[in-house]
């Protein structure tokens, strides 16, 4: 009990399912459903004011309990010496996930409240394909791009503007190129997200997808939204249909 | 309590579930494992006489609570100058779907008792293969059409008609052009119900399908056939196969 | 009270999960995740020596009750004058399924204890494409027939045989032409059932596939295989596999 | 009471949901909700220390029991003459599954803690293409290759060596060739995993896969992420993107 109390076991012990302990296993527990975490891969982080909750690393996200939850102090690490990550709580089986870092972009880059990592392969595939139409047509592999169609109303139109996207916008989601150590991602993640300041999620390459939000409920909304999009994209591959569409703003009434 | 009464929430309050207020969050979280109401999209409402129940904007479907749910009165809005519309209880952490007046006008036009928005992206898809078809071949853009499917003949034959379509029979779906603003897209729904009065659902170009039936039953019933069909179409686009074919009444016997 | 006991409601009524009136709507639940009986289509029936069990027409197979299930004597029926069906229960809000007769020539021909009937779009589009290949290349559209694949091994060899198919096995399904009205199919099953005295399923064009054997569990077993078989055979198509191979039964070891 | 004390039913019974005789069930639903285990086929076994607990042949995978569960001592197989299998405990009903010497081959070659075998259609798929690459291009059928993926990440390096495979490195599962009778394939089983040391999984043309783990964790990490490669595999095919990829590792930053 003395451990408990040391090991700060209070900060994932709630009986509230939407503290972010309790939160973290019940959404990994929904995103394997979708294919979206499959063995281990993925994962989830919520941040509240200053804390961060994270699942460790390897563990399979659908069996996840609220007593392997990570809680780090971004407070701390910014005062700390070198920046140091310091957790105020560890789960003595686990490991950290090399998704850390990436999920501290999102949280200090742009204040988000949620971040969420898939393994999707709908995102894989979109990453390939744009490596193919670069190969074989010259086109730009560091964009996917779409438009006109419903879903894309469900992103934010960026972090300093308010509503969100329109029918007739353009989404526009950054590719970076994976790197052998998950670690080494961070600096081309965050390097996207300067150059993307509107944007709320980042591809990788033959990997996945990061996609984050002001809170649980946006980001998973956007992520969710993206995922269709991904697969809708690739269903319009299969059948010769393209992202991009010129669609006449006023079409004619029948006759 | 008293603010409980005023706000009229004894109409989303019941035991049963069977209650407009327990079915809508209870079909929308079915819907959410069929794709249909993925990132927040789609929805679904239903009309008992007078009282239309209505899920709010932007929420996760898969979630919502019957306390999440608005009530509107048809005969309030029909007596009010500028028919404006009125709820008699409106959740106060949220606003009113933007599908609200599509809904309206299923139940108002045809008396429908239940009415689903899906984004399916099959939906999606067959309306994007009409645009190609029309663009590649010249074919009409504005309906879908599949007939000798088996599951065809769960449609009714039209509202002023008894009796559902036969095997042979060819259903007809017509397709709107989608809209910047959802509320926008209500005129051609109503224009597309008016021109095809035998009609129980709308395609929605890149956005998806609006499906209305006599009661809850009916409406899930043919929307879940209507997504059967859009998916064997699109397969079946993938295959070289016709969505319109001509089957030989009687066929030869096996010799 | 009395009309419970008049209409024979003890029937139905039972807490072993596996009696047949509680079987069917768990087994029917399922079949819905699975994609089998969308939209109220197909269903299932089971037969306990004279007595058969049967889901009613038009209703949410996923919801189905107990209290939904008609019961039928098949030795009443065969005692009868023009062997008219004679139900011993009846629910009061239903209409007796279409597939009725069908289920019965699974019965009464072939002893079977339970037959499923689905409208699973892999074997709908697996009839197409039998179709399409005899349009093209002057194929027999009326067999399924796949060989090689290991999950054949799940049906029995035929009725008056020991075992079951083996790995080179060829697997025939016969294929019949749908009909406008559901039991008007009843004639042509069984003539396949006669012309095909080892089959265990009947595909029909353009509708799904009914599937029998001698128990729930056989039955069930070979109704997933044939789709499995399906599913795998609609994407051979698609990547360009042929069904049927000649696999050499020894080859050559690594050198 | 005396017959289950003989029968060691104790081996079976326990309250921990982590006892191998409660885990088989578990797993099993739910790789039956992932199509692994269709009609009966594919399976999973869990060694601990001496005892091997196993599923038994042609049950419904997703309705197992504890009950169902045989358990076999290895050192008494070890120790008796001819080796001949050792049953500690034979549930009535059934007969031991065909895979049994397949499973064995993994805990006494490989020293793994579970094995777990699927009829994934994904899995046959990729075999049918690798052989249909052979037969266009002259390709090696015995081995499918994949490499550049993030999943790949999930694999161990092989049994004498620590850590997993990196992003870079090439993922290689070799293939065997299906036989008439599944115990005739344990020898080839055998071969494979000689030929192969540091593999985890061996693929059966037109069958499936064997995945092992040196605990349950492991196998199930490694085979969901195979099915996850698998899956992408196909996907890929379709898109005629290629499974060996040169990707330049350190491409030039964005401008």
């Amino acid at each position: 009990m003395a451990s408990a109390t040391e090991n700060n076991d209070h900060l994932v012990r709630s009986d509230n399912p939407a503290h972010p302990a309790n939160l973290i296993p019940s959404l990994c527990a929904k995103f394997w459903t979708l294919g979206w975490v499959t063995g281990t891969g993925g994962g989830c982080s919520i941040r509240e004011d200053d804390l961060v909750y994270l699942a460790p690393s390897g563990v399979a996200k659908e069996l996840m309990q609220p007593s392997d939850i990570y809680v780090l102090s971004l407070a701390a690490q910014a005062a700390s010496l070198y920046r140091r990550r310091v957790y105020l709580r560890s789960p003595a089986a686990h490991k950290p996930s090399q998704c850390t870092p990436l999920f501290l972009a999102a949280f200090t880059r742009r204040g988000a409240g949620c971040c969420i990592h898939t393994h999707s392969h709908w995102a894989v595939l979109v990453t390939l394909l744009l490596e193919q139409q670069q190969q074989q047509h010259g086109g730009d592999r560091r964009e996917f791009r779409i438009n006109n169609i419903e879903q894309i109303k469900a992103f934010g139109r960026g972090a300093a503007k308010t509503g969100n996207l329109g029918y007739h916008d353009t989404l526009v989601i950054p590719v970076i190129e994976n790197t052998a150590h998950e670690e080494d991602l961070t600096e081309f993640l965050e390097e996207a997200m300067d150059e993307y300041p509107d944007t709320y999620a980042v591809l990788v390459r033959r990997h996945g997808v990061y996609v984050w939000g002001d809170n649980v409920h946006k980001a998973k909304t956007q992520c969710e939204s993206l995922d269709y999009l991904f697969q809708l994209a690739v269903e319009m591959k299969q059948l010769g249909l393209p992202w991009i569409s010129e669609v006449e703003p006023t079409l004619p009434r029948r006759p």
